[in-house]
């Protein structure tokens, strides 16, 4: 008997444990960027960031609610790859000049990872009529978009010139 | 006896050839994706942008011999992550009218790695004086972002609503 083709909710619904997944991971790597971290405005970021991204999980939980789901988590892939290479440039730039330029770069990328993801769930929820959600959802999108723009402002100001001077 | 640490140029490099890697690999997945999509305006927005990874995969040749290296990938487990959560998509949403949405979410998580990559590729560029690179590293996040653009307007204008509705 043919399955029953899934449908934009189910999509959503996919994605937000996709994501879930995510958040968590990033929750329990970001205390090791923050040690790694050598410049100090760098290691404050990293250490900001980890408590939006808690408050960012409970957001998601909301939104769990919303779809009258259970959080649950769904292996990653993306963000699997993305901060195993975060764990490499750890291992790679220990002691390096440029290790806060690689370190910065990694958290870029997963910067990126979530807004793309954010941006996708806020469309698709706009589209579900889930007007609660899209707000939630708003609210963890301009949090990482602003996190993003701060490590640029850091990159530019002291990381990358540390990483070549040294 | 311990090595000399890395320094930024040897970041930059390490960055270019995992970018050269993730470029190849998108290339080799962008007709499978042109051929599961189900909206044209998508099939075509995927066809457009296989053609320009070609020239964005010539830039990335160019700036290894600005550096004066050998064009050479390594293995970027970011985008083997991403990618692999697009075939995911297409298996598990195959015959779905939400199955365009899904993929047009994973093509907007590659941009945005790339446009990640490039964005810091750039910085990096520009604090090692490396001007040529600059530009050639410019014109392909250009089309980036481009590329993200369209990728959200095909999104409004058609495929989340197709997903929602059939």
């Amino acid at each position: 008997m043919a399955k029953e083709p899934k449908k934009l909710d189910e999509l959503f619904h996919d994605t937000l444990k996709d994501i879930y997944f995510a958040e968590k991971k990033i929750l329990s790597t970001l205390p090791k960027m923050v040690k790694a971290a050598q410049n100090e405005e760098l290691k404050a970021a990293f250490e900001k960031h980890r408590g939006e991204t808690e408050g960012q999980v409970e957001r998601l939980e909301q939104v769990f609610a919303i779809i009258e789901k259970k959080p649950q988590g769904k292996t990653c892939a993306a963000i699997v790859g993305i901060t195993d290479e975060g764990a490499e440039i750890m291992e790679e730039y220990k002691g390096s000049p440029a290790l806060d330029a690689g370190l910065l770069a990694a958290a870029q990328a997963v910067e990126h990872y979530e807004i793309s993801r954010y941006g996708t769930l806020k469309a698709w929820a706009e589209e579900l009529g889930l007007d609660d959600a899209v707000d939630l959802l708003q609210e963890t999108l301009d949090e990482e978009e602003a996190t993003d723009q701060a490590l640029t402002e850091i990159a530019k100001s002291a990381i990358n010139q540390q990483a070549e001077a040294a």
